[in-house]
């Protein structure tokens, strides 16, 4: 039996990411770069005979799109995609939006480091009414307000990920699925800590480069036995 | 309890129509025009406030791109899309591919017209090892080989499409959810008719304008009370 193989795909740059402002859960689009960086993702896949069979996506556009794109030089757009909220980039409550440098000086170097590089701090968390809680966005209707984040430490992202990998992803890669995963930064960092079991003190220092496939291959008792970037 | 509303969406010009070929389940991309008549179809529901629960496409790039850049329109990539091959075009066999002039010129204006405006007669069919023949083609793998078409009638399109809507669509609608439907000339011809209980004769001189968003609105017996175009 041949191993299979899942590939997560970080998308390309978006508006935001070009702004250095903090995006989170807000639906900011993919920026022309970053449409580019999820063609070319598709190219070098297709150059490498990869198929898929399923593939996953967060809720928000700039992962959807990149899905989109990659699949359709792939011949593949064809193949069932679920959108799933667990996927979504961490929440990054009340810094959503701001610029990064702008966040610095009104919260001090060392305070927004240690937001951006500790494994389980949270942010300063929106409140119900805030547009930046997710729970006032259509899209989010249907799940209980109890696990809707109102900011996240990269720890909250790993607990909310990990459940959907385990029950949905898993069980569709043990039936032979090749599997395609179109994410974010710390959602993908999280399923990487866990597949490569890195200690929470490292996972942070982690940089996935943006429209990369990152191939991981699993033997039949699902353990990773090689990842690699196309 | 408000109307539940359906949205009919013919896929607009592709590379195919624009050359006068025959394309059935030949997988022809969008032309240029195509897209941006599929981006228009968004715009139209946008500025009307539709919003969906759920899209059903065929198999078909064409249609898949074009609920794609629709939905991306209205803010609405995140909904649920499931591709199913019985939404997708009439098969049509041999004639797949050939220049509609042509074809008249080999089997004569009048055969050509049999084919294309009678109900119930099915073109000359396609060999197991021809190109055309779905079998041979990695997205209809999980279908029974006995239901793959080698060519069809409008009759055949209609027996599939209907149980599709009735054992698929119809449920969701009955639970409340608004629903997007891209897809094609014939598959979308054999929902009309029965909808709109039109006769055999009858259906087939039924035009479907490209891009033009088509609403049905159901009473909680699932009866069309309304239907327009936007």
């Amino acid at each position: 039996m041949k191993n299979t193989r899942v590939v997560l795909l970080r998308h390309g740059q978006s508006v935001w990411n070009k702004e250095n402002r903090f995006t989170g859960w807000a639906n900011v689009p993919l920026s022309e770069q970053g449409e580019a960086e999820a063609r070319n993702a598709g190219v070098k896949l297709k150059e490498q005979d990869f198929q898929f069979d399923a593939c996953y996506t967060s809720m928000l556009d700039r992962a959807i799109k990149t899905s989109n794109l990659a699949l359709e030089q792939l011949d593949s757009l064809w193949i069932p995609v679920q959108h799933d909220w667990h996927l979504n980039e961490r929440h990054y409550g009340n810094l959503q939006g701001l610029n990064k440098a702008e966040t610095a000086q009104e919260f001090g170097d060392e305070q927004v480091h240690v937001w951006r590089r500790s494994y389980d701090v949270e942010p300063p968390q929106v409140s119900d009414d805030s547009k930046y809680y997710p729970g006032n966005d259509r899209r989010y209707e249907g799940i209980d307000h109890s696990q809707i984040p109102h900011g996240e430490s990269l720890k909250d992202t790993y607990d909310r990920v990990l459940p959907f990998w385990n029950g949905t992803v898993v069980p569709n890669i043990e039936s032979g699925s090749d599997i395609l995963i179109a994410a974010h930064g710390n959602s993908l960092r999280a399923l990487i800590k866990y597949l490569d079991n890195i200690a929470d003190e490292d996972i942070v220092d982690v940089e996935i480069p943006t429209g990369s496939p990152l191939v991981y291959e699993f033997d039949e008792q699902m353990k990773p036995v090689k990842s690699y970037y196309l």
